[in-house]
């Protein structure tokens, strides 16, 4: 059978749709609306115009009002700005951050570098399938807390925490909640008008969208002292010209994203992978099988070297963990939280489907992979499991 | 005659080059390069051969080795990343910073932050003409100062400061330098191989490029804190997925920018239009007549109120100052450093000229200009002039 590529990385990223990239193209021709959307005159007010266009698109996608839309350059830096801007604003009523150890690294690097400015940070363990009891919330909760972050959908399981809960727990506390829904616009539903939630980091590249834009909710109220500064952009909350054809992409991008229909379809490809893959002798699903968005899809091989496994499929993009870390040889962060032992976690494999996966991408990727795993195992022979690596 | 839509205003922002709009559609194409260029596998090793190429044509430009660049999501973030990054990294060593009163907000409103947490920071005034002395940054250096941030052209004026004599001498007293060059590419040499400069910002949207990529040019063993935390892209500087198409059109905008030139189109254009407007009575210059970009020419215009010759000649697009500031009312703090009376500097306009600026662009723009300020001074009839606004 001849080679071919197939994609499965939609957690890293994803392709942008082409309705997406025909919006972007308008504001890129020479006659497009490429003036600055804070000049006063008729051309910077078109693109001003556009971008209150986008910013209602994407604030309906999480039932939202516009005004509490602001754009940044990304989910890193919306995670960044929601820490260390909501920690410094209340700082006068108190220091102590509640996280998770299965946060993003942009989540637990900023709330490692707000424990070098003197804040107190508690890291909460989730279960063996990545979940967090609202109630470790609480018992987390001491007088000075100002500001719980916990992330929707894990980006490397797909686990989904009980936002909701964890939610109203933390508004009866008077405690704020920054939540990173970065993997989940159009998998799983962010219904901001029923979730008691006061900042919520987005971005547009994990949902057909570009690159190099994101935005960040934040309720009506909540204080945040900026990260950028210089400008009066985004009400003072962001510096920066605004990036007119990013915006417009990822308004359109929030705009294509059809929760209910696409996730029915995901959640088909990763059956579907998922059937075929634990056919394989001793494979087992990292994180939850029901609390899960329906695009990810982590497995471990017991025994196998996953990056041998991902050299000997070569032509399929699978991931180890978040492409963020790809440059770092340790385990995933995520995996070990999970309980996984560094063997397990390094033999283990995210995969994860989007809108342009079909269901022949995922029955050549089970072929490839049950054949390659056979294939390493039987490398290895007669050696215990634990020298394979 | 018939009214026409004329853009004076590049110094906010450029339209997209047309070769920049095609080289980033085809990152933007389902089949393009859209892969996370962090991520391992052969689509990611695709798209990180992209950002690396764009890497090197940007460091061209500024004749510097292409691992001195890093991407941001634009001047103001590298503006603040400069800053805050060199201050908290040389923090044992000092915490006295200089900087101008002629810089642009994204500096001044970072050093105000640093003050806040406990900095020193010294700002310089200029000449009437808008120009810092070596000397005074001389002066001005005491035995805690470890940075400099002066800009090479000022983005309300145009004015070039003499950065080759002051980066000699903030080496001479071991003082690292920053310099903002977002205003210079295209259209003042930005020899990095000649000056003695530790950090320099730069952006792509002023030079035809798209809105939402910069980057920094950090001269290697320089000691910066990161502004953005979590992921360890771009060597553990920035934070947060690398813009593929942004990084790709940034890279195509800096091949093109053919300085030598474009400045002598630019300077043409610049002349053609000062000698029509200074036909008008009382009309004068804001800057320096010769140490200037050939694309800013910053006027004022006596006795009138600049909003309502702007609101006169809307049909062309020119500004009161930078676009940042379009949401302030209160004067410019550039033209108030030059000492320009709050009615003077409100009466002036920047106009700058690009690209795509035709010669009949800047008559139709002198004709325009020069009947409605004709207009204005007869509806003020005999009033005095500190009355007509």
């Amino acid at each position: 059978m001849t080679k071919q590529s197939v994609y499965l990385d939609y957690a890293a990223t994803t392709p942008v749709d082409p309705a997406v990239a025909a919006a972007m193209r308008e504001c890129l021709e020479p006659d497009g609306n490429f003036a600055n959307p804070s000049s006063s005159h008729a051309f910077g007010q078109e693109a001003r115009r556009r971008v209150e266009e986008a910013r209602a698109q994407i604030a309906a996608r999480v039932s939202a009002p516009p005004g509490t839309i602001s754009f940044t350059s990304g989910a890193t830096e919306s995670d960044n700005l929601a820490i260390q801007g909501a920690m410094l604003a209340q700082r006068d009523h108190g220091r102590h951050l509640i996280t998770s150890l299965t946060e993003h690294k942009a989540v637990l690097d900023m709330a490692a570098a707000m424990e070098k400015q003197g804040y107190q940070v508690t890291y909460l363990a989730c279960d063996s399938e990545g979940l967090i009891a609202p109630e470790q919330v609480e018992k987390a909760i001491k007088t000075d807390t100002t500001l719980v972050s916990i992330m929707h959908v894990n980006n490397e399981t797909g686990v989904v925490q009980d936002i909701a809960a964890i939610g109203a727990l933390c508004r009866s506390r008077d405690v704020l909640l920054h939540v990173d829904a970065a993997q989940s616009i159009g998998k799983v539903p962010v219904p901001l008008d029923e979730w008691t939630v006061d900042i919520v980091s987005l971005t547009a590249h994990k949902v057909y969208g570009p690159k190099g834009i994101g935005a960040l909710y934040v309720r009506p109220g909540t204080r945040l002292a900026p990260l950028l500064h210089g400008g009066a952009q985004e009400g003072g909350d962001r510096a920066g010209t605004l990036a007119t054809h990013q915006i417009v992409g990822m308004g359109r991008a929030y705009e294509l994203a059809d929760t209910e229909h696409e996730a029915r379809e995901l959640a088909e490809l990763r059956d579907r992978l998922w059937i075929g893959l634990s056919a394989i002798d001793g494979v087992r699903l990292n994180g939850h099988p029901t609390q899960c968005s329906p695009h990810v899809l982590n497995v471990a091989f017991p025994g196998i070297d996953g990056e041998s496994l991902r050299l000997g499929i070569a032509e399929i993009a699978v991931s180890a963990g978040a492409a963020c870390n790809s440059a770092a040889p340790e385990a995933s962060h995520v995996l070990s939280a999970l309980g996984l032992s560094d063997a397990l976690a390094g033999s283990s494999q995210r995969f994860s489907v989007g809108r342009f996966t079909e269901p022949a991408d995922i029955d050549y990727a089970v072929e490839r992979v049950t054949a390659e795993v056979e294939r390493l195992r039987q490398l290895a022979g007669a050696a215990p499991a634990w020298c394979t690596n």
